[in-house]
C-alpha cells in the first residue's frame, strides 16, 4: 500500500483539545473530576516518527509511531487508524489504475467523480486527495480542490441533456457557452446517436469540441465506434471504472483519453477495509521502557519501536528488513522523525510534491509483486535481533500462565 | 434497504451557502460575477418529499424529491446522495445483524465498535447513527453518542492489559475502579487463562464482574469454553462480527450475550456500495412541467414526480406499487412532505423513535425475502398509468434520432 493520510492525523494530534460541551458531556456520563481535569488541559507533549506520505508499505511494517504519556498516545487510536487507513487505501486503489495505465504503455488522465459515492462527506474529500497522491490527474469535488489544492475537472451531466427539450439544444447551447472546451456527454439517449449530434452542433459552429463522454453501455465497443465518428476528439470514460475495466478497456483495443472512475475508486469496492491497528509495543515502568506484545491468536504484534530498512537494487526496492529501533542495518531507515517533544519537526511537501515521490516509489516496486493477476509478495524481513525479542517476550508472557 | 440519513440531507439544504472564500475561489477558476452572485445569495425555496428514516426502500423507488429552481436542486446532489446513501447502507447491515439475532430467537445486544476502520470521521459518526436505528444498542464512538444521544458502551483496551506487569495486574486495577461493572478483556495473551485470572480475580474480591469480551481465535469454541468456567459472566463477542458470523455464532451453539460488530459493520464489507441516483424526472419547459427520463443502457429512469403506495395483509408488506404521484391506489402512500416553499413542515422523530419505527418494519417484510441465503424479491409494481407514461416518453425521446 502507498502511506497517506499523515498530514490529517498530525493534524488532529496538535489541536486535540476537549471542549466545554465534550467535558459537560463526560461528566453526565460519570467521568471524575481528577480525570477531566487532565482532559481540558490536554496538549500533545510526545515524539511522533512516521511514514511519509506516499512511501509503499509492506505487512507488519509501523507507518506511525507515538512515544507519548498513555493518556495522550491512546487518545489518538481512533482518529490516527481512521484517517491514515482510509487515505492509504484509496491512494493505493488510484495507483493501481495509474500503473495499470503505464504498465499498458499509455497516459490517459485519471479523474476522481466519487465523492457522491464515498462513506460519508470526509471521504469524499479525503479520497480526492488521496487518490490524487496515487497519481489521478484531479477530481471533480470543488470543495477538496479548494481545501487541497488539487485540480477540478468536470463535464456534463444528464441533467443538464434532460433540461433541454433535445439533446441537440442541449448540446448546442452548452457550446455556445464553452466553446472547444465543451466536453459533451452522449449517453443519455443514445450513445452512437448522441455522438453524431455533437459532431453536427461542433461542424455548425466550425469549431472541435474538446471531447465527449461516455456513461454507460459497453464502453470498449462504443469507444471503437464513437473514435470512428469524431476523429481525434478526446473520449472520456466513466461507469463504473476500475484498474480491471481500465486492462480490459485498453488490452482489447478501446480507444479513451481519460477515466472517471467513481464508486469502484472511493469505496475500493473490491477490498472495502484496511485493517490497521495501533497498538502498545513499549510501555515505561519502574523507570524502564519495557517492550510489550498480544500474543491473540492471528493478531499477534512484533515488540518495541522498530525501524524499516529498504533495500534498493538497480532502482528496484528488493527487500525490506523490520528491525528494533536502534538496531543499523543495510537499506534505507524509512521512518522520518514528523513531531518531537509536541513540535512538529518536519516539513510537509506540498501534494504535487507527494504525488511525484508516491509515483517514483510505486515504479520500483517490482513489477511482478505490483501486477492485477497473482502479484508475488514482497519480502519484509524480521531481523534476527527483532526476532529474538519477540521470541523471548513470547515465552516470558506464556510463562504467565503456566 | 433501510431508508436513513434524511435529516442530514435536509439540514444541509437548509444551511446550504457559499462563502467569502468559495466565492474567491469559483472566481480564480473562472465563473462569472453573475452566476456567483446567485450563489452569494442562494436560499433553498422549494419542495421536498421523502421516505421517513427507518422505512424500508426497495428498488425503483425514490428516497428523496427535491422539486426546486434547477440550480438549487442540483446543487444537492452530491450530498444528497452521499449522506442517505451511506446511512442507508449502514442502517440495513445493522438491522440484518439485529434481525439474524431475532430470527434465532435471541436478544443479545449489539454495539457498534467500527469508528476507527471506517472510511473517514464522518463515516464513523454516520455508521453509529444509522447502526442505532437499525437496531444496535449503542457505540463505542463517544463523539457520535453525544451529537446524536446514543448509548454510549466500552469495554478495555488491549493496551490497558499491556500496560501492566502481568494481566492479573491489569485485571486487578480494572476491577478495583469499576467493580462490578467491568468487562474485562482476556484474549491478549491466552483466552481460556484470561478467563480463569478474570474469575480469581473477581473472587478474591468476592463480587461478579458484568463480563468478559473475546476479541480473537475460534469464538464459539473459545465461548462455550469460557462459558463453563465463568458459569452466568456475560461473554462479549467482537472480532469480524457481521451477520454470517452472527448466524454461525448462534447456530453452532456459541455462547454470547453480547457483539461488538467493527469493520464489517462500518464498510459494509462484502456490499460496500450503493449505487443511488439524484436524478431530472420532470422540467418546467414553456410555462409546463414536462416528464424526463434518461435512457442510457442499464441505466433507465422513471419520468416524473411518483407516490409509492405500500400494501399490507396479515401485518407483512404484501407489495408496493411505484405510481405517478397524483394518482390514487390501494395501499399506504410512503413519501411525506418535509419541506414546502423552503420551510421544514416535517417534525423529525428522536432517534429512539426512529429506532422503533424500524425495528416494527424490518418485521413485516416477508421473512423469505430477509433471510441471509437466497432472499426473494419483494415486490415492486409499476403502475400502469406510470408504464405508459415511461414507454409514450422513451418513444418519443427516440423518435428525436429517427
Amino acid at each position: 500500500m502507498l502511506a497517506v493520510g499523515l498530514e490529517q492525523a498530525i493534524h488532529y494530534i496538535e489541536t486535540l483539545s476537549f471542549g466545554e460541551r465534550a467535558i459537560d458531556y463526560l461528566t453526565e456520563h460519570g467521568f471524575e473530576e481528577e480525570f477531566l481535569s487532565k482532559l481540558e488541559t490536554l496538549e500533545f507533549t510526545g515524539d511522533v516518527r512516521a511514514l511519509p506520505e506516499g512511501e509503499p508499505v509492506f505487512p507488519n511494517e509501523p507507518l506511525l509511531e507515538v512515544t507519548a504519556p498513555i493518556l495522550q498516545g491512546q487518545l489518538l487510536e481512533t482518529i490516527a487508524i481512521n484517517q491514515i487507513g482510509y487515505q492509504s487505501l484509496i491512494a493505493t486503489k488510484a495507483a493501481r489504475m495509474r500503473d495499470t495505465i503505464e504498465r499498458h504503455g499509455d497516459d490517459q488522465s485519471l479523474v476522481d467523480f466519487g465523492s457522491r459515492r464515498a462513506h460519508g462527506s470526509d471521504a469524499g474529500m479525503k479520497a480526492a486527495r488521496a487518490a490524487y497522491i496515487g497519481g489521478f490527474d484531479g477530481t471533480s469535488n470543488v470543495a477538496a480542490g479548494e481545501a487541497f489544492g488539487i485540480p477540478i475537472y468536470g463535464t456534463m451531466a444528464h441533467s443538464w441533456i434532460q433540461s433541454f427539450a433535445t439533446e441537440r439544444a442541449a448540446f448546442e447551447a452548452f457550446v455556445d457557452e464553452y466553446g472547444e472546451d465543451s466536453i459533451l456527454l452522449i449517453d443519455t439517449y443514445d450513445t452512437v446517436a448522441g455522438a453524431e449530434t455533437a459532431r453536427d452542433v461542433a461542424d455548425k459552429r466550425d469549431i472541435d469540441v474538446a471531447g465527449v463522454r461516455l456513461d454507460s453501455g459497453n464502453l470498449t465497443a462504443l469507444s471503437k465506434e464513437v473514435n470512428e465518428l469524431l476523429g481525434d476528439t478526446d473520449i472520456f470514460v466513466s461507469s463504473g471504472v476500475d484498474e480491471f475495466k481500465i486492462r480490459d478497456f485498453l488490452t482489447s483495443g478501446g480507444v479513451g483519453t481519460g477515466f472517471g472512475p467513481g464508486t469502484a475508486l472511493v469505496t475500493s469496492t473490491d477490498a472495502p477495509k484496511v485493517e490497521g491497528v495501533y497498538k502498545l509495543v513499549a510501555i515505561e515502568r519502574d523507570g524502564e521502557m519495557r517492550p510489550s506484545m498480544k500474543l491473540s491468536t492471528g493478531k499477534a504484534t512484533y515488540p518495541g519501536a522498530k525501524s524499516i530498512y529498504r533495500v534498493e537494487r538497480d532502482g528496484s526496492y528488493a527487500y525490506d528488513t523490520l528491525t528494533p529501533q536502534k538496531e543499523d542495518h543495510d537499506g534505507d531507515e524509512l521512518l522520518v522523525s514528523v513531531i518531537e517533544d509536541g513540535d512538529i519537526v518536519y516539513d510537509f511537501p506540498d501534494l504535487q510534491t507527494v504525488q511525484e515521490f508516491a509515483l517514483r516509489n510505486v515504479e520500483k516496486i517490482p513489477v511482478e509483486a505490483r501486477t492485477l493477476e497473482n502479484p508475488t509478495t514482497y519480502e519484509v524481513r524480521i531481523s534476527p535481533e527483532l526476532d529474538t525479542q519477540t521470541t523471548e517476550l513470547r515465552q516470558q508472557l506464556e510463562s504467565q500462565f503456566t
